[in-house]
């Protein structure tokens, strides 16, 4: 028979399954840490009516989307989780507890050019929580804390949640009678920690800005300091603009009520210079970085925004969400040795049969995976080596043999496949044995 | 602005918050049961090369895809898991520890006619177990034991697992010198319990078979009694053939160590009418029926095939394997109310502040998050009532209320949603309290 290249499209990731396990482990930790904040689940389709999926996006968006068409249907992938989000909440308006706080982690597809680090089906991680007419502003102060928990429980520690809000930066350009350049502005100081000091003047030149105003435009985006000398910097600018005030106001707030909630103050950093490329967000921003390992970029951004849902329906829908692209983070972690070290294993114990009398060693089964000790037996004719290799390679901890004389004294052979101890017992006290050293899923 | 009507494509499931903790139970299930048996995850892309996916597809399913032409590019949407797994093992085979034991749980696209209980996107839940050039019969048992597990985590006893060997069947069929009907005879049987009697014979006389071969035919599918009972008549029927010997002996085999392996005898059943419609098996065939509601067909089906991936590879790779159509399944469960009817809660307590000083409040919280109750903070502006509806809407079990009265003397008011009992104490009494009953996701 002909065969056919069993291939896997390049931009899609597919592991193997010790670290198929270990991305699994990640994905788990996100999401029982949205779940301990509240977040419920959402599930909703991959596949949308292009109509509805594309009511808002355009230029970029369009390019890399995928679409089928069928019969007379024009039907699009999800590039992200919001976009669906938004058709769900005025979908089900009525039938929702606002403020509603959903997480979904699931796939997305975008048909960028496919490079290292890029993916074209990956993984979004998503919290959001949406307000109905007005969502309070400590809502914005609660996220870093999960970002803060979710890292930690991910067993990393060198990372900082940057924060800023775009209401400084717009006041501030409102007060500079900047504001009709302040989309070009924003998304020139969003790369300013990607270019040279002098491209970012000399872009900012092109958009025919006075000098003056770019150095009081690179003054104000380079106020530094600790978190609170920051805040002071900004109060004390006395610059006459509401949106400024406010925006200062909810950053304060904002950041005051992290350190509240229990961030230490060197995993969150006030960073005027962080303000999101996308046009969506309207207040608070965020950023993740592992100071290690800046060259990543953020691994965990979002915002706060006036109006989720503006192309579906008229409610007012206000709110502030994260999102995390786990599958690149997850090559990132795994290719630096960042991911926890423990062996995974999904098995606890291996059955090898000496025997082909298969009732003692079934009852034995029986009781280990009772007492919920879980186990396999090989059944296989293979040599004794070779399957002490699978349970090396699936890192299950004991082989138990059972033969004749198993049988006959009503024992069970067991080795230790890190130490190589080897016991003949009961298997009551196998049981006792086992589980002080159980699996790790 | 313009509003897009916000639809969701009919033949795909979008769950409200309530239902979604539901599925995501019942999904869980399902992975823990399979995990318990030592199969490894795996996630492979939705979006395949069309030449990879088709290679061996023709008729049916070819009619059914969903493809997406970018480009020079042919892709399509994966129909169903087994595909996928043939392409991955023919790819990663060097990599694999054998018998590879892999679950997959993951959505599947068909673009069937939408009708009630069709999905055109719908999650498959499999387990398969792939020898290396052969595996042992004994797998074959363990299945479903599997199945067995799996319906009594999900809280189902009334079922019954049907298992057959299509040698048993095909071997008849070669003494009978049908062999190169089989395919259309086995067709009609799959449909024996959908069909009139009369129907049955009109169709295999419209096949040219000899009427007192039909007989005999009808006679052998109609064998029954206990399962020992069948497999009396059976070994009594003399019939001279290796592959029907095979069959016999196989089909004895497995249904003996079902039993070993724990499995109730009401729960399991050689029928000799099951033979699934797929060719594609070639031993041991398995269904699961709900007892009480026989009329949604079989909601859990399987078996043994020969060669997983001869369309990728020149390796023998048979295999055993069962697919939950969990979309299909969920929404059957759930109308006719036979999900466990525990309320799910994702919140243990929900925080209403009455008052605007929070510093004490987010203590209270950071208190309770940090001894693993899960807790909300009610941050909005609305009426008692309708903060209290959103607690019980979401089954939260207590609010605490935290006012000026509460930060004097550090106390504060809980109240259990259920009894409306309302007690004012300190923190740490209310963690007792709440541990004695909590969440349930």
């Amino acid at each position: 028979m002909k065969k056919v290249e069993p291939r896997t499209l390049s931009g899609f990731m597919e592991l193997l399954p010790s670290d198929q396990l270990k991305f699994n482990k990640i994905k788990n930790t996100i999401e029982e840490t949205y779940q301990q904040f509240g977040f419920l689940p959402l599930d909703t389709p991959i596949i949308e009516a292009s109509e509805v999926l594309l009511a808002k996006a355009g230029g970029e968006t369009e390019k890399q989307i995928y679409q089928i068409k069928r019969g007379n249907s024009d039907l699009t992938l999800r590039f992200d989780l919001t976009v669906p989000l938004a058709k769900y909440v005025a979908k089900n308006y009525g039938q929702l507890n606002f403020p509603f706080r959903r997480y979904q982690i699931g796939k997305v597809y975008r048909g960028e050019r496919a490079q290292k680090g890029r993916y074209r089906e990956f993984y979004q991680c998503d919290i959001d929580i949406i307000g109905d007419g007005s969502l309070n502003i400590i809502n914005d102060a609660e996220i870093p804390n999960i970002i803060y928990n979710l890292f930690n429980n991910m067993g990393l520690t060198n990372f900082v949640i940057k924060i800023n809000n775009r209401k400084v930066l717009n006041g501030f350009l409102q007060a500079l009678n900047l504001t009709n350049q302040s989309s070009d502005i924003m998304r020139l100081i969003d790369k300013k920690d990607k270019i040279s000091k002098e491209s970012l003047i000399n872009e900012l030149e092109n958009l025919n800005i006075d000098p003056n105003i770019i150095n009081k435009l690179l003054t104000f985006i380079n106020i530094n300091g600790t978190n609170n000398e920051i805040i002071n910097q900004l109060q004390t600018l006395d610059i006459n603009n509401e949106l400024w005030q406010e925006g200062i106001a909810e950053l304060e707030t904002v950041y005051q009520y992290s350190i509240q909630f229990g961030i230490k103050e060197n995993n969150i950093q006030i960073d005027l210079g962080i303000a999101r490329g996308l046009d969506y967000y309207t207040g608070t921003v965020y950023e993740t970085f592992l100071t290690d390992y800046l060259e990543l970029g953020s691994i965990c951004s979002g915002g706060r925004y006036d109006d989720l849902a503006e192309y579906y329906t008229d409610k007012k829908l206000p709110g502030v969400g994260i999102s995390i692209g786990l599958t690149r983070l997850f090559t990132n972690l795994n290719e630096l040795n960042l991911l926890k070290e423990e062996p995974i294993n999904v098995s606890d114990v291996l059955i090898i049969p000496m025997t082909n009398n298969y009732e003692y060693i079934i009852n034995c089964y029986n009781k280990l995976m009772e007492n919920n000790i879980y186990t396999q037996i090989f059944y296989e004719q293979r040599s004794i080596k070779s399957i002490i290799n699978y349970a090396i390679n699936l890192n299950i901890p004991y082989v138990i043999f059972i033969g004749d004389d198993e049988i006959k004294n009503k024992t069970v052979t067991i080795k230790n496949i890190k130490t190589f101890e080897q016991k003949t017992m009961d298997i009551n006290n196998i049981i006792k044995e086992v589980h002080n050293e159980q699996r790790n899923i």
